[in-house]
């Protein structure tokens, strides 16, 4: 468990780094934060987001605390850790939120000397704008959040995990292992946003906007994309994103078959099943 | 131009029927309509959706009208015509809602003596539920509205189309072919419809909801679909439909080549052009 003498390192003050470290603070903890940007230190500390900061990483400070949370995109984060590691506090716990789990848990467990336990942890939450003015604490609120420990992790270290979920509203904590994660998010994350951007690039028109109804800027709200950070998730994830959409594509290729042959039959099927299947996913 | 003194049918009260009646009503005109069900009819009656209603189509009755709304699918909606067209008023002006138009319009204007006018048009709003239970007028507020003429069509036709978008409240009024109208709804409606139900369909797995974030459910809210309606919509359409298809898999696949390549440049040139496009779509 968490205490409030607990004081809680966030490392990189982005949308969501910066959203923890809002509710975080709102909850009445310490909270510290490592940002390369100055201003955007500056802004979270006027505006109560966070006590204090440093562009620099420097072991007085990181020491410090007990609780470091990394909001770093993936390999910047293993990065960090291969170079700072040796300023991280005996027994402090390190998290993250990084969208994909597999191709780094292992690495950076392995760097780690065993008095630092890294347990990390998804956030299936987010938002079409980025920075820490954007940042937003409830966003999480009712959010699914999945906890994927490995061999080396303890109860302990899952604990704080679940309640920094706990603390943040999150309302469904799972845990899953790191390849399933990657599996589940390769499927419900990247490939939707995989559709979503070949939806919006596939046609030329100047016009769309003045027919469309409301399915099409549905299905292209998350066209909007961060090209530096879902270019590597898409590549570090790579194998299993690409089963993902290969699973989609036999699926749309039946049904382009069945309206091709105006199978009705097929088609009807597949609409019952679908609506059926979406009922579940009613929040 | 419609005046205060001009009786208007709605043929259908579903959903879409239902909220223009309703709309029309509040508005200030008086609304009959016809439907299957005396249930619907006395439901719209006692809530002030329409002033008047019957299930029997019979003449004494449709020829009071001086506009007739169609909210029918598009097979049914032919029927009618072909059975009762010679019910109608000298003079008046049909319209409809169908959301496909060529394979529909010439043979309706076709039926119709000289003396009636058919009007096409396209309301680009709806909701996941249906039913005239549902009636909401205001989900035409600010959505966009097409109009479909043909060379049999006039200016006092168009008019009367344009009048019924302006009174229920539609941003953006757009006149197409017929033709274009179905190319542009196959893209826009069909396609985003074949790619949520392919996308709810080709992955069987039970606990998909605990690890969703917002994005799978954006993608898929319209995967809760009327397979009699959507299925009639697609095989109609079956050939524009295709190809809009064809086109999104084209690009999808060349999304997957550059992932299986790791080709970084064409992943981000892609995740650039998508998220410049969708800035237009912000309502």
């Amino acid at each position: 468990m968490i205490s409030k003498k607990n004081k809680i390192l966030i490392v990189g003050l982005g949308l969501i780094g910066g959203s923890y470290a809002k509710g975080l603070t709102k909850n009445g903890y310490e909270v510290g934060a490592i940002s390369l940007s100055i201003d955007d230190i500056d802004y979270a500390i006027k505006n109560n987001i966070i006590k204090h900061g440093h562009t620099e990483v420097k072991k007085e400070y990181i020491s410090q605390f007990d609780i470091i949370i990394f909001a770093l995109y993936p390999k910047t984060f293993v990065e960090w850790i291969e170079k700072y590691h040796h300023f991280i506090k005996k027994d402090a716990i390190i998290s993250d939120v990084t969208g994909i789990k597999s191709p780094i848990i292992y690495k950076i467990q392995d760097i780690l000397k065993d008095d630092v336990e890294f347990i990390a942890a998804h956030p299936m939450a987010g938002k079409e704008v980025s920075g820490v003015i954007n940042s937003d604490e409830k966003i999480f609120i009712n959010a699914n959040y999945i906890i994927t420990p490995t061999l080396k992790n303890t109860k302990r270290g899952i604990n704080v995990a679940k309640n920094i979920a706990e603390i943040l509203s999150f309302k469904n904590i799972s845990i899953l292992t790191p390849e399933k994660h990657d599996e589940m998010i390769a499927f419900l994350s990247q490939l939707t946003h995989c559709i979503a951007l070949s939806l919006m690039t596939c046609k030329q028109s100047h016009h769309l906007k003045d027919y469309t109804g409301d399915s099409f800027r549905d299905l292209t709200r998350i066209a909007n994309i961060n090209e530096n950070m879902w270019s590597e998730l898409f590549i570090m994830n790579k194998d299993v994103l690409l089963e993902q959409m290969e699973l989609f594509e036999k699926e749309f290729s039946k049904l382009k078959k069945a309206i091709a042959n105006e199978d009705v039959t097929t088609l009807k099927n597949m609409m019952i099943e679908s609506s059926k299947r979406r009922s579940y996913f009613n929040k």
